[in-house]
């Protein structure tokens, strides 16, 4: 079966995933966003790349924060974006997902970010549009986010060269995180050798094993010696609900400590998808530590984003 | 009495209903559409027509779609668009309608797009604001909608080149519908031979056969050899409301499905303003079928709304 | 103690209230904003200045108004404009408001216009960012409005030229308005001679004399001889509270009408900071009368917005 992803030449067509991304394209899109790290730090923080472009970001679930990063990338890249807040748009008036897709193309759309509940909208959306059309996944149910995987991975890089003698661990809510989905699969495409998840046994997801990860529910145990630590969300509703006894609970057992954190290597990095819930995932101490690169990852995104939307321009 | 559409020299000033727009300038938009149509297929799908002019979009009712394809018609003459969610505003504070405009003429604004819930807003702004301002229309409750009405009538001159020897037919709730008034008004003005209404009796409103509108209850013998269809949306509320049985029963009498098509002409064109409800105005099979020009009708509407931005700008 | 708004040369870094502010700052402002005022005038409203520079409106209080004066001042400056409904973002997720400074401050932001509703909002926001970032207030609590004061005197200074020789009301609700405070920090700075305040004893706060404010609770009194009349926005919170009898009991006391307008000097200007309740505060008469130069005030905002951005910017 043909990845969705890529054209007849095997060049990046839409973003949907990392799963089946080929390493030399996540390579090649991060020595892209090497040389868009510097546009952002210009006097004037613009490229003409994309000047007369309409990128439409479709968000059908709110995120004011992963809406702003596309935008903040689209319009350095000198791109006319369009933020559709889609919730109370046509959709609602019964119109379908396909039909409100049809009549943005028919407007001439160059691009659409795709923020959406449901695992596998954005497959639908680019299956359906044509060849002038680029989709980017801005998240997708439970299944993946891809860029925010690729900016995990530009950051792991940055600080650490090389992935080929790593030990790197994901941990939290792994179950619910497209956020870990994406960067398990960009880790062990990139030859991480080793990858461990961290979490109480309802919140970890069967057949980790199968993808080559190593799984603890000790966090103390799993943190031993890890070069890079992948923090992730905990939802508020994950709280709430029967799968955790309480925030406090969890903080106890798998929140990280400057104490649990000095298990790991002396120059382990932190990192997290944001937002925080400092007192849950994250002590403050560590999350504005010196080990913490929690805010390179938000910077490297934007550098992230503007190589992923100009490659898929480029590409057509 | 005046025309509060046009200058003394019988320039458009405002767009604001296509009852009383002369014929000639009508086609004049239309010319101006299909040299604006290629830009929105270029490499850089800009013109400067508008560059550091100020567009207000100011839509007291919601609508994202008509909302999006004025900002993008807006941002491809290079104007500076500000989205105004006027239901959330001063407005709301007891701020009049006049004040609000006030304000906003104040900040050197050059062109209202409006849309309101109640017949006759837009002609009030129009008649307030001075020389250096335009009104667009944008649909005003069950008045008019005149930019739907010019790109209906492109869509028919696009497909079918001449307008004195067609049928059209109108079909649907024709009563709540500001679509349909103002495409009679366009198509009678335009010299379309023959226009029928097709509805029933509870949805069709009273003296159109004083406007030349031929009106029929049945819809199969509405449909006898014309030339175009447009059909309209039929509104929720009026599914819940008394003057209709059902949505299914609607459908029955007045979807329009494959077999009814085969009525018309063979080379009839069907139309739709969108969004649509299928399976209650129209059958898939037609929505997507070889005779539907519902996506064009989409991509016709940048450019003529474009086309009325730089006629209303210029003409200053 | 250092003052915040001041860099080590006495420059403006943040533009945070008025209290403290030097005078020859407030006139450098105005001098500027007097060379902005004519590029709202021409046929292209844009310069350069700002050019690929971020500027994001953080809202955490909705007022679609005065977001729309910093949008049209920060786009004729020609920068990219991010808003951000932050009401719905990250801060709802339980994420702290200095986390999501840091974020947007990641995302290489240039200035943040911020509006909120707890008083030191913005101190503490310009206090946290790096020296990239310029931080403008925008309101925050009852505490100041600098903007609306620096067009206040812009537009005395327009209409009286002088500020040496002048007699100032302010009336109306006194006690909750951030307009009032920083007017009448801005009328003492400059140097006018005679400030008084004019309202029910409930609406007055306590030390209007230590600022140097004459007090009145007879509005007949107090308007005597005025040159300039500063009508201040009530609250609809307020005429439900216990604060106030009713809105037609404060129109007949502090309600300005043509026969109280009178009693001021012939040539004494009307201003409100907007949106007006006619009948409450303002009768339409005198709203829209030959002394109202309110209007004006919105004229000259934008300008004065467009001054404070680029002087900011340009310090850096």
């Amino acid at each position: 079966m043909r990845n969705p992803q890529l054209n007849d030449h095997g060049e990046l067509r839409h973003l949907l995933s990392i799963e089946g991304l080929p390493r030399d394209i996540i390579t090649h899109i991060m020595d892209t966003a090497s040389s868009f790290l510097e546009v952002s730090d210009r006097e004037v923080k613009k490229v003409p790349l994309l000047r007369g472009k309409s990128v439409f970001n479709l968000f059908f679930e709110n995120s004011t924060r992963t809406r702003t990063t596309f935008e903040i990338a689209a319009t350095r890249l000198s791109a006319d974006v369009v933020n559709l807040d889609v919730r109370t748009s046509s959709t609602s008036k019964g119109e379908s997902l396909l039909d409100t897709i049809d009549n943005l193309a028919a407007m001439h759309a160059d691009m659409f970010v795709v923020r959406h509940a449901q695992s596998g909208a954005p497959y639908m959306i680019a299956s359906h549009v044509g060849p002038d059309i680029n989709v980017i996944n801005a998240g997708d149910g439970r299944h993946a986010h891809p860029t925010q995987g690729l900016l995990d991975m530009y950051t792991i890089r940055h600080f650490k060269k090389d992935f080929s003698n790593l030990t790197v661990a994901v941990v939290g809510d792994i179950l619910h995180s497209r956020v870990a989905r994406s960067d398990i699969h960009a880790l062990t495409t990139l030859g991480v050798p080793e990858v461990r998840a961290i979490g109480p046994l309802t919140l970890l997801p069967p057949g980790l094993e199968q993808m080559g990860v190593r799984v603890f529910t000790d966090m103390r145990e799993g943190l031993k010696g890890v070069d890079v630590i992948m923090m992730l969300r905990l939802q508020n509703e994950r709280m709430r609900g029967a799968l955790l006894p309480s925030a406090q609970e969890f903080f106890k057992h798998y929140g990280l400590t400057a104490e649990k954190l000095a298990l790991a290597k002396p120059d382990a990095i932190v990192m997290h998808p944001g937002p925080m819930n400092r007192g849950v995932e994250i002590e403050s101490a560590v999350a504005d530590g010196p080990q913490s690169v929690i805010l390179k990852q938000v910077t490297f995104g934007i550098a992230v984003r503007m190589a992923v939307m100009s490659i898929l321009a480029g590409g057509r």
